[in-house]
């Protein structure tokens, strides 16, 4: 069993990590951190995990983390991970951080729309673990930024069209939906039940610090900048993100020849399902599991292509596309222990 | 007190009639019809109304109710509207009709997304019942077609930039967010509890019926044809519609004059507010109430606008708008009887 | 018109008094305070409320608000209302108090659940504002004291059968489940919409603080002491308690004589309505109004009667009632402003 | 690999069933039967299976059923399983029967509640399917009846205090609440999203179909008769049970000593977790799995024991529990399928 480490797992990416790698047959957790939570079982935390793992909270200590763990996943906020991350490394650990401080190639980009970056060095060698673009860099990487949620669901949607060149770049809408956990776990009026039950809304229209992360990996695929409009929503559920994505084709191409385009695409992607023309993805098709669902329309009175992708936003967003990751960087099976079919209803 | 019925009145948009004329002071409800509840009184089938009113379903009888009120409400399925709808004005009553039936002007248009129109001659005398475009004509009116949900939410949201043309026509994308009450009352296992809590989907994807309706507004106030992308979407909330609409800018225009530009537009108009620049509206905001409460953004990044707006479907989408417009064709105050504040958490 | 003013009026009590007060035919808002909100717009905190009032939160200062009103709402936490009522008072206001500082009417009892009590000099004076219970004695008070949402359900559901020594006194049960707002606008990681969504858990079992008001009511009724088990759960809804109460009959009664028996009870309260036997009352039956509900049954099997009421746990078990108590105290129409149906669905 | 068929798939269980047969290590599902779907893939019927599963329902065709599998669960209801139930039995099958036909030990009883009898000749053959309770017996059993999602909830609840005689059998009160998903996926206006979104209710008072189930369970244990107060109510999740249990000590007992004799009474079962003292269940915990969890007080006040537990209805409610069943009769680890963590938030 290999080694590995949770540091930050308080958060709902925390107890999702908890909860797929306590089942996780080839790794072993043998440290997870909290600062908040330092001395308590973990199944004190989070009651869904009691009578299967007896793992207490360590405070946050680097010497500590890296005595016990091969691999360690990240799962703090951004500016948090960066003050860890170097030291995990020079250590000798592999790490996955799941915060964004990674994840910009641009150090000013990333000072733009978050603070001051303190691990500039990093930034070049810092693999971006979308494993359906970056595969192989993944298999070698001994830092891997994991993707944000939104981007995963926008790049998983528009990437065929924009790898062979078949939309006007500067036709990009993206109009994306979150469900609540996307929030985190931290107390705020805003996330509270009856504010947001019962509600939609669109929040960070034309700021969203997602849309540079969208927009760097679009544009590493196009060869040339790209600038979308993506206005994020609210969604009154607890997990699932739906990006509906607007794109003016270059040439004219049907529904069906869109999907036969996705489903050869995506043949060989075992965490990437097309449906077929007239039939779309439900955040609930991929509740709880590692997939990305894809729907298509190709709107021959407007020109326009209309790509709908769902996904688990603390899943193939978040926990289960770094143990994806884990898996490509520690040699193991791709797919090990993220068999999880979706829970429905 | 003016007589008033309701004919089909077993449905959301039904009990939605009856919250609020039995509150209204100036008219009655004298007749209330349903097929699958004649005989049943009101309050057996909505509980929620115990203890306010006597009524009873009756069938529906085209002399009975005419010969009772003068003003009537049909909140009938397409189809079923028209087949009682002449009958109706034949008698001398003026009707406020909530299907789509005579919502187009253009009888192929209606057959195209629906079926055959059995009573065309009606069409050029309908008048379209969105007060805030057509007020004067709403006033004299015998036949007012009560526009649909989301053409309202998308109409409100981007008429001021169509009549001053500031807008390309062809760059509009409208991505709309629907509560499940738009899916009506009848029993169909996609609109089950268990099929849309927890979910989100997009739907009638480049095909939903509100398409030409949305055009056929536009295109009036712009004096073109349009073609708009429409995508709906389907919340897992009872109440409420937002829509969010892109439009490539002619000539930039910051937020600020935008946000002056809509205060300018429906400054003498009750149930339109306008968000200063930076807050964005949330369906909660007008649950309960006649609003449409409308965000906006201008991105310089991109040079679109984006328009969001809000409504409750099931009120100024359904039946608070037919109150308004009632009001407007019986002489009445505008906003009688339409005072409710949504309810908010 | 009467001037009221409304003390904490940044919570979910505080926006639904003002959503009523402002629609309210006798009476004008002429001060809101709140501590964290003072200089901002009602409007602004509150979105709903745009368009419809100017007023702008002020600090709490009791001069500033007995200047200003005749009449004053607190809707502070316990330990803060008793902080500003006596001033209040003195001032010659007359108070609705909606926290728990004199409900009880023994301060000792007072001290165990909650801590010392420092106006004890007014409980006596002090009416417990329940209407169907205590109408006259409202009408003459200086200082009523807003029934807590739980007692409320509990004490219309079971009074009648106390009040006729219908049951055994040591056999009540009561299993109450309320919605999220009860909780209060807080930001706590427990009310956090994904920790509450797609939940349900029985909270304070067997030493919730409603438990001694439940009490303290039900043995005034009887004349001798009552013990109760209570139990309350979290519903995942915004809004709406339901009480589940069990008691041993003393001698038998068909399930229709009770609904008989109740409805003659309650045959001249306007807010209380009693369903017929085989119907059960739901929370939406409620919503948005002022309404209890109450459906019954008896068990010839158990020898037990089951009864079960609604309210809506912000207006009967908050606002609403405060306003009933308000109407009654200054001598307007009980039922004045209070004419809301509930919102269904 | 042990062939197994599910027959009556299209519903919620039936999903449940696919999910965790499809990831059995030890069986192979070789078909699947649905009336209404005969001839669609079940990725169709159920897009959340996509790309894991080629199967396609079959007719119910007992022959078919028998020359593919040796072990079928049937997901029918009542009335329709004891149709197939003897000719899966006769040709040599296993059955684990999901519907209430062979529960209850007594014909007349069965009749009583539901409808007449035409399999009586098996009930004595047929074992009650709760492990915890049954295991011995479930291990050679042909047929296995598997429980209810109440009862489950229940009998684990109550049954160490009823085996050890430490309550009063008249003292029962059982007030229970279940997710929607238990109402199953029949097309219902009762079950629509907008009827229970935001509602709760009490359904079937003192008539709901478990009740004799329960009291014949617990009155195994006792020794006698046992008549039960259940109230059911429908919770607005999908998926959970909670049932609170009133129960009246025959000698005191602090929390804590209730707190470990339930510990040592469910030692060395897998799928119960007990709480300790002040801490309660919520559905969240077990949402997903297997587990049932217990909460528990013991009131000094009233001399009354409170029992909280929760279930995922649709697993240890209905297929977890089925498998579990399953594997004890094909001499599998009892926990083979099974290790699935509750999926929280």
């Amino acid at each position: 069993m290999i080694k590995v480490a949770i540091v930050g797992a308080s958060g709902y990416t925390g107890v999702e990590l908890l909860r797929l790698l306590l089942n996780h047959p080839q790794v072993e957790i043998t440290c997870v951190t909290s600062r908040q939570n330092a001395g308590t079982p973990i199944s004190s935390v989070f009651p869904s995990l009691m009578g299967r793992s007896d793992l207490v909270f360590d405070p946050v200590d680097v010497d500590l983390i890296t005595a016990r763990a091969e691999l360690v996943f990240t799962a703090l906020p951004h500016k948090a991970a960066m003050e860890v991350v170097p030291d995990l490394l020079r250590a000798g650990c592999k790490v996955v951080d799941l915060s964004a401080d990674y994840r910009l190639r641009d150090a000013a980009t990333y000072e733009l729309w978050y603070q001051p970056h303190t691990s500039v060095e990093l930034l070049s060698e810092a693999v971006y673990g979308l494993p359906e673009l970056y595969r192989s860099q993944i298999r070698g990487a001994r830092l891997v930024a994991n993707p944000g949620c939104y981007p995963t669901s926008v790049v998983l949607a528009l990437a065929p069209l924009i790898e062979q060149n078949k939309v006007f770049l500067s036709s990009l809408i993206i109009d994306s939906k979150s469900g609540t956990s996307g929030a985190g776990r931290s107390a705020r009026v805003g996330s509270l039940f009856c504010e947001v039950n019962e509600g939609f809304k669109a929040y960070g229209v034309g700021n969203h610090r997602h849309t540079p992360e969208i927009e760097q990996t679009l544009a590493a695929l196009a060869g040339e900048p790209v600038a979308v409009s993506f206005t994020p929503h609210l969604l009154p559920v607890n997990r699932g993100i739906l990006s509906t994505c607007y794109a003016g084709l270059s040439d004219p191409l049907s529904t069906e020849a869109l999907v036969a385009f996705y489903r050869e695409r995506y043949a060989d992607e075992p965490f990437v399902r097309i449906h077929p023309a007239g039939e779309w993805p439900n955040v609930t098709y991929v509740r709880g599991s590692n997939y990305c669902n894809i729907g298509l329309f190709s709107d021959a009175r407007t020109g326009r292509v209309i790509v709908v992708s769902v996904i688990d936003n603390l899943l193939k967003g978040a926990s289960s596309q770094a143990v994806q990751n884990m898996n490509l960087m520690l040699g193991l099976e791709e797919t090990c222990g993220l068999g999880d079919l979706p829970l429905f209803p």
